[in-house]
């Protein structure tokens, strides 16, 4: 069994109040560099991180028990960013570190032929995640107001009513009692050059670099815009946005493991009363 | 990236020789608390599977990245055990270590509704990994001539067909580039009841528990003739079973990743050669 973790910290920030956006939030306010509610540098943030792994552990298991006798609560990670600002390593080096089996992964892609014939969140409906799990989206329906917005994939009659849309969507799954975790992870535009040009040298990289990025950070601006139009229109109280400075890897993977505890604490899973008698269980066992 | 793995041992055997099962092999001969092809204990054990981490990891990695440039080849580790012999462990501290995205697991419980409406192969089909993944069976289409068999959930008639349609689904599995491990983990009757005992005290492992693993216990030697019988009509040379003692935890988990280990580097993945000219590319970088 893990133990809870001890934190590298006195009186333990909350990530949740330093990154949800606040109102009036202006992206271009946020300095991608800067590590809001994190007074250390990296190595005190790799020792946060470690330190974490046991509480984030203990409470995936237990939402993961909880479900098996019927609890309906799961955990829903959205991860929308430019390229290379390291969601997979995200998904990897904090969510990685619980059971895999307690993790239902989806990364959403260009719709297939299939998923475009249907409305724009039946793919995503589809990959919610069970009671019990954390999910975690790698892109997610806000790309139907994002990279459709910004390349023109769909005409703005379209997609300019899909915030409400989704913020419907999204009150009918807290609903369901799934808690969704929305983060931002903010990229600098210096830092993703600085990053593409790592892929190109490395060749076990390489295999990550997809020509089309270049296209994506031509249009930074209006991938800018496009984002703060999601945080105007659908950071909503059920379901807030935070936005994660992700230039520095080490802060970026910190505040979400930070972010994942502070709301699974919320959710406040708890191993579930056995349905049968433990005793009599013990002598049938003895007798078998 | 991974670096090649420094291992404990001179001479690396081969657990993949030493844990297939022979001709004539018998599950009642095969110690359930001996380490084949380890000399070592449980201290080295531990040291032996965290030096194979590196390994694995990489492996992995290249697996799923040849896959994004249209490699078809998957791995796919099949698992099949009476109850706590560790399978979740297996997945968790061996499988667990590598990039969740690389993984697909596959829990089979009893069939639903649906699945039984199927042939048995039906829902087995549909939870083949993709290229570039580690697939994970927990349980499997062996259930169909396991459970099924003891406690006649079907007429003999039908399940003992189901050997040779085993045979010919995976020999179409190997064809498709999908490169299978078929282990059992075997346990001993008297480490089980330990096991369930432990189960039984602790509050966060009260969920684990089933009554009904006790209802298998007692059709034990049922189950030993019906895996006997597994091994005797489906390992194949081209999907052999391996027969992993299982009384200690730590060496199951160790012959587990070097199984895996040891049909990974046959499979030989590796990093794909870029489809774009990189100096290009580093231009387009740059300027943009």
């Amino acid at each position: 069994m893990s133990k809870p973790a001890r934190l590298p910290w006195k009186h333990e920030p909350s990530f949740r109040e330093a990154l949800k956006i606040p109102r009036g939030f202006r992206l271009a306010d946020l300095d991608p560099a800067s590590t809001p509610g994190f007074q250390g540098g990296k190595a005190d943030g790799s020792r946060a991180l470690a330190a974490g792994e046991a509480e984030l552990d203990d409470l995936q298991e237990r939402l993961h028990a909880q479900a098996t006798a019927g609890a309906p609560e799961a955990v829903l990670l959205i991860l929308q960013a430019m390229d290379t600002a390291g969601k997979g390593g995200i998904v990897r080096h904090v969510a990685g570190l619980v059971d895999p089996q307690g993790l239902q992964i989806t990364a959403f892609k260009a719709p297939t032929d299939e998923e475009r014939s249907h409305d724009f969140l039946w793919r995503i409906r589809r990959a919610l995640p069970r009671p019990g799990r954390i999910g975690i989206f790698d892109r997610s329906h806000y790309e139907d107001v994002l990279v459709v917005r910004v390349n023109d994939l769909a005409p703005r009659a379209v997609w300019s009513k899909r915030y409400a849309a989704i913020n419907a969507f999204e009150r009918e799954v807290v609903g369901t009692r799934i808690t969704p975790v929305k983060v931002m992870l903010h990229l600098s535009r210096e830092e993703q050059q600085k990053r593409l040009l790592e892929r190109l040298e490395r060749p076990d990289k390489q295999w990550k670099y997809n020509p089309g990025d270049v296209d994506a950070r031509t249009r930074w601006e209006a991938y800018m815009e496009a984002y703060q139009a999601v945080f105007d229109r659908t950071s909503t109280r059920e379901a807030p946005w935070h936005v994660v400075p992700a230039d520095r890897k080490w802060y970026a993977r910190l505040a979400v493991q930070r972010l994942l505890i502070e709301h699974l604490r919320e959710v406040a899973p708890r191993w579930p009363a056995p349905s049968f008698d433990p005793e009599v269980e013990r002598q049938r066992v003895l007798e078998s």
